[in-house]
């Protein structure tokens, strides 16, 4: 029997997120035709993922209606996993209009379209735990039924999308299914995010021949969960293969780590003694003290777990560049 | 003592809001300096309203940042009451984008506009009771702090402004004041909302010399919170003035009619008997049987009531054409 191979796009192939999700696929010999589209070409070599795989990356701005368009007509998926996003907080503030722009109006770009071409697809539209906002500290660890106080542009875009994505599953009945996914950290994740940015600081200090060192941050008696980005992959392939539509998942660890506390993780793998130096400026305006998730719904619908533990984790992200 | 006058920009004032703000500020004998503007030219002679007040029309398109630009460098407004909206909910589900970037956008880009001047001015951000969406019947009347499920784009865009709102007044301070208004009617309405049609169509059966006719309507069972809007722009006054920044007022009569009620009120006032007749291409999807808002807050603390009867409402607006 000639099985057609599942047809899968991927939006924001080229971020962080989008390489581990065809890692993913590439390591669980999935067999699937992928088309990945962003505004900029990967950094990674896609040929890498040839196999099971078949993939073909397509430079398409999903602000460009045409060319989306266009691309609907030679590449039907059964499924697409919509990771583009400006996901950066801090940016939002400065440009609250582009940041709206690319994640509400690319998101309603993209789901018109499919709704133009008839396109019977599953999708899965990834939110952000910024969406909780203000929170209360009994309803630490949060579930996805807690109401949602966005206190960011960013976040506000992302309850927008989230709010957009139930009115076509309910109205339109498009297969949309949801998440609020946690800080995720991993190998090849950009040094401008947080854990990265105490890898290569404290690396350098070791690099420069040093046993002890200082490195300035921001708060970090704050707490967050953190989950490794390759279990968010695997969470996000179960979700778009499995999930229910309609519904929200936390993508979260459940659990929750003091920044202080992997800054001494990181410092111990390395080797060398550091301390820190509160750096006002890093400091932001108004940050939650602690945002924990609950995990039920996913790991009780799906079976997913979060397997990789934190020090894997710190460890592989200190290795990848050696 | 020469006392310098209050300058207010009205955004969107070629629409029927916009007119009958001017007209209140007119009849009340306001000292104001006011600039209008649209994207299309006021229907009205704004030279009409000349004395007390001096209004000047600029056409401004809001996603033009340049213009906006200018139009700060000339009109340093103390009060901005931004009536700007696509604000049809059949629209914002042909063309959710559209409809999302002229409410949320053409919003972030004035207040944004309003920042980079450093302009110390109040804000009025006009919102809407379909932000509330899916009601259950025992929140009737509505207050301010229902938790909002909105089950339109519109829907959502306007709670996206709102929520944006807020987070300027709490992270920059920004003076925005917002409201949730419910159905407005009155003379100039457009006859394509609803009460106006009924009258225009319960006109024209007069007109041809029938003494009874039959119109075609959507689901008149349903119960709405009908709101003069010469009370609008009094309670809009109001609230620019003297409303408390970063709160959210609900602007409404109170009461709940049901549209059958309202299309008897028209016939006899007319004189003629009608019946009508269910177009289910009239009914909409997701329709809440009833919508009535408590107007406690904006009472209760800005002493304002809605003073126009139904009644007379109908009168004038079947007597404006004659």
């Amino acid at each position: 029997m000639n099985k057609e191979k599942m047809k899968i796009l991927i939006t924001g192939v080229s971020g962080f997120v989008g390489h581990h999700f065809l890692q993913y696929l590439y390591d669980n010999k999935i067999e699937a035709s992928v088309c990945g589209i962003d505004i900029s070409e990967p950094a990674y070599n896609i040929r890498e993922y040839d196999g099971f795989l078949s993939v073909t990356y397509r430079k398409i701005d999903l602000l460009d209606k045409e060319s989306l368009a266009s691309l609907f007509e030679d590449f039907v998926p059964d499924y697409v996993l919509h990771l583009a996003s400006f996901s950066s907080v801090a940016y939002s503030w400065k440009h609250p209009e582009e940041s709206f722009v690319n994640n509400t109006n690319i998101f309603l770009n993209l789901i018109t379209a499919i709704q133009t071409h008839n396109i019977n697809c599953r999708i899965l539209s990834v939110g952000s735990s910024e969406e909780y906002g203000i929170i209360d500290q009994d309803e630490i660890p949060l579930s996805e039924d807690k109401e949602v106080r966005p206190i960011s542009p960013y976040a506000v875009a992302r309850v927008a999308q989230e709010m957009l994505s139930k009115l076509f599953v309910d109205s339109y009945h498009v297969n949309i299914i949801m998440t609020r996914s946690f800080n995720h950290i991993g190998p090849w994740q950009d040094s401008r995010f947080v854990v990265p940015s105490f890898i290569k600081r404290i690396k350098e200090i070791k690099d420069a021949g040093y046993k002890r060192g200082i490195i300035e941050t921001g708060d970090i008696g704050i707490v967050r969960d953190f989950v490794d980005v390759r279990d968010v992959v695997h969470a996000y392939y179960l979700l778009l293969t499995k999930g229910r539509v309609g519904e929200i998942y936390n993508v979260c660890s459940g659990k929750g780590i003091k920044l202080e506390k992997i800054v001494k993780m990181i410092a111990d793998e390395i080797g060398i003694y550091v301390e820190t130096k509160l750096c006002e400026q890093l400091v932001r305006p108004n940050d939650n003290p602690i945002i924990v998730g609950n995990n039920h719904k996913i790991t009780d619908e799906l079976g997913w777990k979060p397997n990789i533990p934190l020090e894997t984790t710190i460890k592989n992200m200190i290795d990848q560049g050696e």
